[in-house]
């Protein structure tokens, strides 16, 4: 698959990053001289933090390309994202002229206010396909167009693991940037008048209701609040107080030089002095720490990462699990914590058993398999950002019990041998149990595979 | 110490919960025939999550009193707390007879519209003290009220674990509520002209902004999509959208009783037939979630919780860790993973090193002591909510060797019994280096202690 990327920015970049980090070939335009060295600065960012979402490895990155011009680009593409400056006048022309270069392309505008209507007043036949940044890291997009246009989009768009919200009718600034609008406005009051600085409004948001809406949102929220009374009783509780004259909305406070110079001295004061790559790198680390609980979770953003990971290629057995090391994954000694080559096993025992048809499904039916003993040795030390896997050698079989050893590597070679030793268990009786004749051919393939290959040595454990 | 909780729904209960959680008495005034069962509903949600939040047991939970009166609940108490519904004349009365039953006492209102100069206009001498829901979970307190009193209630509130953010003026709402009312006045807006449902305006929300502002706000974030040029930058970018007629934030649309309907009926087919229980269940365990990645992360509410953590009684040696089982650590099987295990065994480590002198300040200065091998057995089954605590044997000691034994103990007795050989390091050259006489006499110190109790069986390591 190809993506065209015209206008490389923050956004333009992001969409870059995620086209290429999903397999994509991608083909930038963006006259802007510096647009290699930005571009760089988002890939870097991205590949330290969209593939530790994931515990599988993402395909191979695709082909970044430079062409000449926007035609170039878009040639062959796929998909053809427009990220430029937000005047509807460049925007006409350019979406023109990418709509001739690839007619068979979707056509989509990252612009967070026009309307499909508005971008193709002059004869272009594009979509709204609105991201929020980081793009290679959120999976909001808002798409608004042509029913048989927005739902091709929503399709390929899930193959990159984001999270289409696709609008039946065109509105200005469409729906999320309409409450960060609001907000905004009334931030804006609150340091104008001296009631607030910008960190105490960060604050008030990301100590409280922040918390809230990254995992349910407004009404989901609400809907708790109203106990087991209901939606309509919260609201009948809650309407009246939306008669009070609360926020100064009705007006835009002038966004004058006293006022930016305001916020900027108090946002100066509030980030002590990080730079914008180290905000960057926090936000992106927080942000993967999150996606990752919502996904251990299968909730909110956390599903959509899920449902994209079942559909990455599995590795092919012997190794049974693999996958970019977390920054969260680093403890106080500066390396991966001893939890975390336990949590790379666990992950290997999953692939195995997934390997030998004792899966999802077989698990759902009612039998597993449970470890009862390991010995581990921690062969190097595993940094951040690291490819991992797990290769499993299958020692011997039992009746209900398999004995294994995973060998983690990493770039550097060996990063720890694990011995264990699993027992297949019924669920219900949580009691031990003979497998069925199937997960012991499933077992006996893996070992056939292994073939003339040398066991590990200095093994401990027996079946 | 003790709380006087008065009014007892799910703000008041929240309260109780807190307190109590955090080993404080709490007695509750709630003329409600139902208010038992109702604050037992909050107290069961509120068990299962706060004390998930730390790597440390809380302490003991204080006493839950229902005394017969107001004036009963208040007296001796330390804080107390007003959760009645929001009519002035009916607060007015109440805080004038907490202030002269509790005359010493921090006396609050949770209130989310009133300023401390409506509270106080017949006489009384509160604070406001306005939480954000789930009150156990969510570390938020906007306090406003005379600088004396919002002083000694901000130390008193740390202690609980709540972040106070003390407001300089005083403002209708405070600050989050009229965010929160920004935003719910265009969602209503939004679902009323058929643009979006309830489930949609949450996606928008939780999929895209609301993961940023869990960590982050609203200018942090801002900040960065300046990039280098810095927040004036960024202002200068943003601020002529600022003059669209995006929102309809001028009028508040008529919550009718079509408009009532519409959104219950939108909310009840997104919930899918989940009961509030339910629901609230999957919001904490998601806030469980997600403040622990940003613990890992010291970021944002995280960073509150490690140094509430810090301020949390370490158990004694030879019990090197102790806590109670978030709903995150469980897999597939129904029970603690392996992986989790190991993370206990890795917090029991840490509290042994921190027993003999090497902890934190330690590790600063350029040493600590990292895993070669480790040997597990798993005996039982940990539960979520399980208490679980780490036992440390010291099994013997060479010059740059350690070999310790940790009993995972949960009420149903051992959980496993892990064997784990250390090595001394030097983290600059990342070597391993003989310990310093300190850390050695710390060691025979524990070793001491151990006296006579028998070695643990079946080891098969050696320094």
């Amino acid at each position: 698959m190809k993506a065209a990327i015209i206008g490389g920015g923050v956004i333009g970049g992001g969409w870059a990053a995620r086209f290429l980090l999903n397999g994509w070939d991608v083909a930038v335009f963006d006259p802007d001289p510096e647009a290699q060295r930005k571009l760089d600065a988002v890939l870097s960012n991205a590949r330290r933090a969209l593939p530790a979402l994931y515990d599988r490895a993402l395909p191979d990155e695709g082909q970044l390309l430079w062409p000449e011009s926007m035609e170039a680009a878009a040639r062959g593409a796929d998909w053809v994202q427009e990220s430029v400056p937000e005047r509807l006048e460049i925007k006409h022309a350019i979406l023109g002229r990418l709509c001739d270069a690839a007619p068979s392309a979707v056509i989509a505008s990252s612009t967070s206010g026009f309307k499909p209507s508005d971008l193709n007043a002059a004869g272009a036949s594009a979509i709204v396909a609105h991201p929020f940044n980081p793009v290679y890291l959120l999976p909001l997009v808002e798409l608004v167009g042509v029913p048989e246009r927005t739902r091709a989009a929503a399709a390929l768009l899930e193959t990159v693991g984001m999270a289409p919200l696709t609008l039946a009718h065109e509105i200005d600034a469409h729906i999320a940037d309409r409450f960060l609008e609001a907000v905004w406005r009334e931030a804006l009051w609150l340091i104008k008048d001296g009631i607030a600085t910008t960190e105490q409004i960060d604050d008030a948001i990301r100590l409280g209701f922040g918390l809230r809406w990254a995992q349910m949102g407004l009404f989901e929220t609400y809907r708790i609040a109203g106990g087991e009374a209901g939606m309509a009783h919260f609201l009948a509780q809650f309407g009246p107080a939306l008669k009070w004259p609360w926020t100064k909305l009705m007006d835009v406070p002038e966004l004058d030089d006293a006022l930016v110079a305001q916020i900027a001295a108090q946002s100066d004061a509030q980030s002590g002095g990080r730079s914008i790559r180290a905000l960057e790198q926090l936000r992106d680390d927080n942000l993967v720490g999150i996606l990752r609980a919502l996904k251990q979770a299968d909730s909110g953003a956390g599903a959509g990462i899920n449902a994209h990971e079942q559909a990455l290629t599995r590795p092919r057995p012997p190794i049974m699990a693999r996958q970019q090391v977390p920054h969260s994954w680093i403890d106080v000694n500066g390396h991966m914590n001893i939890a975390h080559f336990t949590e790379m096993v666990s992950h290997g025992i999953a692939g195995l058993q997934n390997a030998i048809g004792a899966g999802r499904d077989y698990i759902a039916a009612g039998h597993s398999f449970f470890t009862v003993e390991s010995h581990m040795r921690y062969v190097s030390e595993v940094r951040a950002g690291a490819m991992l896997q797990a290769r499993a050698y299958v020692v011997g079989v039992a009746a209900r019990k398999v004995h294994v050893v995973f060998d983690l590597e990493h770039e550097a070679g060996s990063a720890a041998q694990a011995e264990m030793l699993l027992v297949h268990v019924d669920l219900s009786a949580r009691r031990s149990v003979a497998m069925p004749d199937t997960l012991q051919a499933g077992l006996q393939a893996l070992i056939a595979a292994q073939g003339e290959a040398p066991p590990p040595e200095g093994l401990t454990l027996s079946v």
